[in-house]
């Protein structure tokens, strides 16, 4: 644990990317290495009060921009890019909420198509406070106001998708993207399958913290300065994103209808399960089954987003990808001390 | 809290019912009354071991039975029933989990009709130890076993439906029913609309523990004995079951797609925390975005179940239903005191 | 041909049904008889003009009244009941339509709850010319008016559910119930699964005619002077209704989401084709893929309901249980010949 | 009437293209311009005969190659392209049929994640018969042989996708795509909404025949020889392709699940409706309710696909496009004839 290669990425306005593929490395980096980097929030930074209304000041299809792609040496077809996050710290000391019109859960959409007008649209600014580690919620039509825990997170982290796609930054899928889930903090080690050479790494969307599903459409949205070591395993891609932290091996599904989300998730779950512990199929779909638990990350975006979650005391022994995790977290332990 | 009024019941196999909705009470009682209750598994207690496979010893629609239906005096339609968990422990040493043919989420179903043969049908038998709080996993085709914690629960607890419909025990909708929800462990306050006179409560379907999803369709299914405090609230019918414990606030939401049930959730979530704070209905829903949390209850069932979870620090000094559940825990601790 | 038997049915207001199951026979027929009977539209006649706002005059649950049951002598579990179609009339000389609060495709409801006010509740007043074979089109907010063809049929019809649940007339499922497939007109052959003894028929809801999917929630309500043969087949019950007239065989599916909905009746075609035509289930699937249409039936109850269909073409001279539709065809004929 | 400009467009098997978006056109033609292409079928040619297991004979992501894109000169985003369908012929006297692991509607999928082990996959080998119309089903486990109607229509066609994507050419979405359709066939004008300059257009996947929502996953698929004249009109871009023959006015949805492709689509009937009858929006949507047909396109693509149709009858004299199908139809008249 010696000596950490550090890079910086802090893109000009100019070099945000709006999409996952298609797009031409801002940095290439050796596996193991340390990124620095600075994410805008998912308006842009266009929306700093009230009257900055986001379907004002955003124009499509510039939302929701990415630091990125950055490429890894020696990333092919079928390997595992691992990408641990160190330290996300929100950037400025307010977060940005809003509606939109036909966004979010518990509104018609332009794909659960209706004949309601849209909701209202309004804006909700928070303070944050990151020594005290809250941030502030304060109600716009009544003097209610309380404060919730800080909790930085990032929602859209991915990598270029497969079959030559190219696809907007608010779409989560198999390749990551826009997943929206809380888990993506700090101590997370998040493993996404490579589709083209490099990989082609992007994140994007802080949130200071969000609520499980994120019903309104938006978390408390913030431009963050976020610190990762980006990893390289050889072969092992996953279908959908993977996350480990230090108490939980957790898989994604993206997708419709939601129950399609919950079972991609948990169908890997049940084979990683099997793999690690050399469990029969069925030994292993029955022990995710009374083990697991199943957060929703997303039900408001392009494709809804399902977590699962296996608590690694029911691992024993084993380790996921060779103990990568344990690495990865003694690396950003040096790092943090060094710094 | 000085007299407190206890009944048992313990229905004989005939007694078991089947359906919620369409049975006279067994019992009738005064709001406040302790009821010390038994159930049996899901599976009629008829699975002992590996060969009794469920679709040989289970006789259709003779699944999943119920002990009740408990008539509350005063309960009127519009009403609310409060049922407080005081206790629910195992009956036997010992739990039982299987697949089931076309049942569970990752196989097709009746509904998610396809056209592949059916998984094999598999039982598992797991050791329930009360005294060190775990029940022990064993795989069947390898030499793989673990230990989980218990968490007792029951799947199963809801009131006579509305509209004159009679529903079989194994579907959750806006009366509760198989919900399925880790959630409906000792401590909670579960509260359902009433919607005929009595309420009719029923409850089954204990779980020695759950995963969230119950991914393959069983849980560790186990007979309970169960202590809970049936209480009445006039008016104030939810829409679809709550749940209280110490810490959060929690709604539900049964239906299909999952999304739905989602939604139904986190609409009431958002209702309720609007009617506990006196906000505007955006504003509440934007608090609920950021706070909230959304695991999933059952992706199995004939209805799916989403659970919406507000932590009641959020809520500051607001009390649910005028502390109903404080006083339900005060009248849960005597009892056990007493006892 | 000879001797036809015929029995009427006509009930008073308070002899109307609002459920599937747990209901008495108003009267019980053999297999073979004809059976005249009327039905009341489903707001049970009480909108009448544009001021009758439906949830204003209607009261829940007494919704959606229903003409039954008719018991069938020596109708047993899993024998299967053939209902003919002969003639559907509407009883006036207008017909109602109407959306309603939270109900329909395209507008929030209960179930896809969301936090828009209801669309506006307003009523349509059709006039229906029966000897012209013409229903008409009024806009309300304009002078446009059209001529749309007269298509009688009935959007409820089925039997007492399995299980021994007791459900609302509004819900479609396996027993049939609230389909509202425009396909249920005369000249069709509904099959049903008995469930319990007598199978228990009733027949409710009649359109005047519907678009597919029914997508506002309500079609061209009417009263109805219908005609059908009650038959019975002993064995062959379908797992969801399945309908046959001159040019195809049909099944239905009734869940949600709607794909499932299609993958029950395409399903059910496979296993019918495959049956008909002594094919391997795999070459079944494959004609039905090519051969077969799949309109909506309604996109707006309780569960949704598509329809599967196969030209008869594709059977060469292979006939459905036996001829039983060319069967009662006739004996429709003989009917409406001596009447 | 007088001069057609004619184009050909027939690319060799490097031309391909296998996405929408990210592409330079092979061609660039005037609006009004006819264009003869070829067309591969979705294996590209490489299943020949019933051991040629598509698995095994075709890579991803080369499935479903397209000919295109076209560009039209002077498209702009927000313009409408018009794509009228003069001929579609079979390039050669048999077409292909498959099941495939993991695709199809009866069928656990990636999407739909379960444990079976796929489906046997298994190739059908189709007659064709251009003279006579029809094409020959042979079953593969018995005798049983049928002639089919002939039907050719293209499974795919759209333009290059909004927001900078480029997808995969089996993604159905508002680009068009792989709608799989049967409605798009000879005599059907589409319009397809111009999200880059010039369009883009794109055309693959011929069927000598399909059923609606193609339960299999694939249809008679089949080389074409097809005729289109490429029209523009400019504004008016449509949310998702709409078509028109002589008979029906026809919008589309493509989504999941499968209710959201069916409110896309009948909501854009409701806006069409309403647009070109002056109607009030509810109005609209009551005419659309009765008067509406709603069959399923596919069921078993990334995205399913509904169409909602009107009868033009219900238009009385108002024509959409300002009569843009009769003119392209003369078109095609003059084209045949001078043929």
């Amino acid at each position: 644990m010696t000596l950490l290669e550090v890079v910086s990425l802090r893109p000009t306005y100019h070099q945000y990317a709006y999409t996952f593929g298609g797009r031409r490395p801002l940095v290439t980096v050796r596996p193991g290495t340390i990124v620095e980097l600075s994410t805008e929030d998912c308006f842009g930074g266009n929306v700093k009060g009230f009257d900055d209304l986001p379907s004002a000041v955003c124009e499509f299809p510039y939302l929701n921009p990415v630091t990125g792609p950055i490429a890894v040496e020696g990333a092919e077809v079928g390997d595992t890019l691992a990408v641990h996050f160190v330290d996300i710290s929100p950037a400025r000391d307010w977060g940005i909420s809003s509606t939109f019109p036909h966004f979010g859960a518990l509104t018609a959409t332009h794909t659960t198509a209706m004949l309601h007008a849209p909701l209202e649209e309004r804006v909700w600014v928070y303070d944050l406070d990151v020594e005290a580690g809250v941030c502030r919620f304060r109600a716009r039509k009544s003097d209610f106001s309380v404060e919730l825990p800080l909790d930085p997170m990032h929602g859209t982290v991915g990598v270029a998708p497969a079959g030559g796609e190219t696809l907007m930054s608010i779409t989560p899928g198999p390749h990551g993207g826009n997943m929206d889930t809380p888990e993506m903090r700090a101590g997370t080690t998040a493993y996404f399958g490579v589709n083209v050479a490099g990989g082609m790494l992007s994140i994007g969307d802080g949130h200071a913290r969000q609520g499980e599903g994120e019903v309104c459409g938006t978390a408390v949205e913030a431009a963050m300065r976020t610190v990762i070591v980006v990893d390289l395993i050889k072969g092992g891609a996953p279908v959908s994103p993977r996350l480990e932290n230090d108490a939980y091996l957790m898989t994604t599904g993206s997708a419709r209808p939601l129950e399609d989300a919950y079972r991609i998730s948990q169908r890997d779950l049940v084979d990683w399960t099997a793999s690690l512990l050399d469990l029969d199929l069925l030994d292993a779909y029955q022990l995710v089954s009374q083990a697991g638990l199943a957060p929703a990350a997303n039900v408001c975006d392009t494709n809804y987003t399902m977590v699962a979650k296996l608590p690694k005391a029911t691992l024993g022994r084993q380790r996921a990808y060779e103990g990568r995790h344990d690495h990865l977290r003694a690396v950003a332990g040096a790092y943090l001390r060094e710094r």
